[in-house]
């Protein structure tokens, strides 16, 4: 299907790009796989690109010559979405880290994909502005946080990815460089290819540049933790928060097992024990008052639905020591077990109790510790399946048959496969599932019109 | 390209829904064009249906018998998208009223396309909620506004149409009948089938049914309405006004000349007449002392900017008086002249009051009155070309002079064609050269895969 890439390819690329083109024992193990190493694949080549142009030209010879492409960030998924599975090039953003403009009268921020979340955060931080999503894994690129929509711990408030990309520059497989949507707010001019590219995974373009809203740094925010007796009492309140006139930046849940890994994981104490089940919440405003209000009547809410207390995150160490652990939180259980897999479902935000608890039965049933946390202000849970020292074959039928009983049951109450983490190479049966064959064909048909040659990540996601 | 409507097509519609189908004379003029009424055309036949079920059984006939089918809801549209430009079927949804489900825990409204936008607003405002959406045409239908995207009166905080659509029902050209998007509030599973469906003017499917988000309604809500010496005074506000620690629900722009018509269309006063331009203003929260202070921050900046002064439209009858003005300014301006057109650009929110003084130019050079309002916090325009007497042939030149010359500054400046109303059929030659040829290729591919045969609303956007 594909061409075999030979020392003409490699000589093609190390002509175009001296020094950034590597191949076999020059290109380290990291790149054969992702953050948790479900999915392998060895790339032909691999090529750091500084710019649009480079990724361009990179495309226009593979097109020509009918070799697979991935693209790759820092390599934080989950889901073996940037695994070079058929060789061929793999395509590094990494070095494509330029801030190339701040506009503070339209409140846009525009950069290289390659630009890290924790550089672009401080980027704007540093100059009284907010970039709004913020997903749990710091380190990933922007492209990669563009491919998957990633949402993370400001969603309840302030949207997913999506919500803050105004514009991309994307490379198409042929190598023709497009620009979808623009500096503007509001668009009705023709289908929406800037939506059908975000989410996609690197599967239709290359995502180079991206224009991404802002906004002036909120002047004040606070945290509150709320222990609860059990999880049903701490997540059962969550639809009352959701109805009250307030909206906090992040709701999100947390188990005792999960706090005492991440503890372990950090070598810090987190500042209460009191409960097997938390919320953690923040609110965030311009003025003082606003936010103790929207934080006072949240916090009394919670102490009428028999949360044990509500205690105010007001110092900085405290802060430190209950994010630190909140972020910790995926490397901690993956500290916690030799391997693992995760199901990153998305449910409608009335019935995530519901489905935690179901999750609780599935582990009793096919016999694996199940640790989950998430964003219950979103109904997205992130489960992870440990597999604790099980031998290989015991762990994938346990692990398949635990992945089917949960994915059906998210179906059957209006849930769907991914909210964050995307689809990648893993997910690619229970999309189907979800979604029937007919919605898979139209999304096949999108991928043809895109890339007709099927060369750009092929055997992801449709 | 199309078969011819024949008799026994009619029997067949009539035998599915009996007294819902109409022909000939028993087709209102109405039908034959939308609000503007700038293109014309005739459908064979009308079907006024109730369900999902219908349309997906007119598609199927039609799918099968190669007929081309328009889909209409209440015919507001501005560019001729509504309009059976090559006869067969007009689908009007007008009757599909029915509210399906109000979620009150997942904060959603699941209703038929059909229903209008003031019966949703009155709907949800019963219970306490809010639907955010505000276009200024009340009775544009839900399904309308999803097929162009519409923005209105409240996207500076709330957003555009898109950003409050969950989930649609979708009926493809086929018949197949599919649901895109779910309750839930974040989603990476697969492509983004929801919102390329959505501003796509009814061309790849139809949407029948669709969940929205709502809000509990805001408890407090103020307006202020400031005049400005000069429109590049008040407009130069707007920048500092979207800097500020604040997010006003509206910041809208309008000018003397168009109040006055607004006020001789109502026959009722504006409560001032001291300026040439207004900034009208709306905050709302949930606490009076929080909407106080943003509206005191605003009201400062505005002061401090120049404004001569700041009323608070803080009485139900200064309210209704402001907004209703408001509302009115298109159906003003229509009643100004004896044909209109209208450019809905969208331009970097930096550039609004560069572009408006543009528009004054263009009206001396080509020698047209050239009235204009929008929504200055986004970047959208609503400018009017008025005919006002002059002699078929020299309107049509003037005003093809005068769009060629906007969008074509548009696009030089990072705007796009449409904010909100959509492409049509007016709009066609104008996206092209907004996008290229290239952009508008991967759209017809698109269109391909869901429509194959090309029956739905045929020669519209792409």
């Amino acid at each position: 299907m594909f061409s075999k890439f030979t020392d003409s390819d490699f000589n093609h690329y190390s002509s175009l790009f001296p020094g950034r083109v590597f191949r076999g024992s020059e290109i380290n193990e990291d790149y054969c796989h992702d953050e948790l190493g479900t999915a392998h694949g060895t790339p032909d080549v691999l090529v750091k690109v500084l710019s649009t142009d480079d990724v361009s030209k990179v495309m226009e010879y593979a097109y020509g010559r009918n070799l697979p492409v991935v693209v790759r960030g820092s390599g934080t998924g989950l889901v073996g979405g940037a695994v070079a599975i058929h060789g061929g090039v793999m395509l590094d953003t990494s070095l494509m880290k330029k801030v190339l403009e701040l506009d503070e009268n339209n409140l846009t921020v525009t950069v290289q994909s390659g630009i890290l979340l924790m550089e672009l955060a401080a980027y704007c931080d540093e100059r009284g502005f907010q970039y709004c999503p913020d997903p749990g894994e710091k380190s990933a690129t922007i492209g990669g946080n563009i491919s998957t929509n990633a949402g993370g711990m400001r969603a309840m408030k302030y949207g997913v990815t999506r919500d803050s990309v105004r514009a991309i520059t994307v490379v198409l497989p042929s190598g023709e460089v497009m620009r979808f949507g623009s500096k503007v707010v509001k668009n009705s001019s023709g289908y929406d290819l800037k939506d059908l590219i975000i989410g996609s995974e690197g599967t239709l373009g290359i995502v180079t540049e991206a224009t991404l809203k802002i906004i002036p740094k909120p002047e004040h925010a606070i945290s509150i933790l709320v222990p609860f007796r059990s999880m049903r009492e701490a997540i059962s309140t969550v639809p009352k928060i959701i109805r009250a006139q307030v909206t906090p930046v992040a709701t999100e849940y947390m188990s005792q097992d999960v706090i005492l890994f991440a503890e372990e994981y950090l070598g810090k104490k987190f500042p209460t024990h009191d409960s097997d089940a938390y919320l953690l919440l923040t609110f965030d405003g311009n003025t003082r008052e606003a936010v103790m209000h929207d934080m006072e009547t949240i916090a009394e809410l919670c102490l009428e639905n028999d949360a044990i207390d509500v205690y105010m995150i007001d110092t900085e160490e405290r802060s430190a020591s209950v994010w630190s652990a909140r972020s910790a939180f995926l490397e901690a259980i993956k500290g916690s077990t030799d391997q693992m897999d995760e199901c990153d479902v998305v449910v409608p935000r009335s019935l995530v109790a519901d489905f935690i608890l179901y999750t609780h039965e599935v582990a009793k049933t096919v016999g694996l510790r199940i640790p989950s946390f998430g964003h219950a202000g979103d109904g997205n849970l992130h489960i992870y399946l440990c597999r604790d020292g099980l031998e290989e074959r015991v762990w994938e039928e346990r692990k398949d048959r635990a992945f089917a009983m949960m994915y059906s049951r998210a179906k059957e109450i209006g849930g769907l496969v991914s909210g964050e983490h995307g689809i990648g190479l893993d997910k690619k049966a229970y999309l189907l599932e979800a979604l029937g064959e007919r919605q898979l064909e139209i999304m096949r048909g999108i991928k043809k019109v895109f890339d007709p040659k099927g060369i750009l990540n092929p055997g992801k996601v449709v």
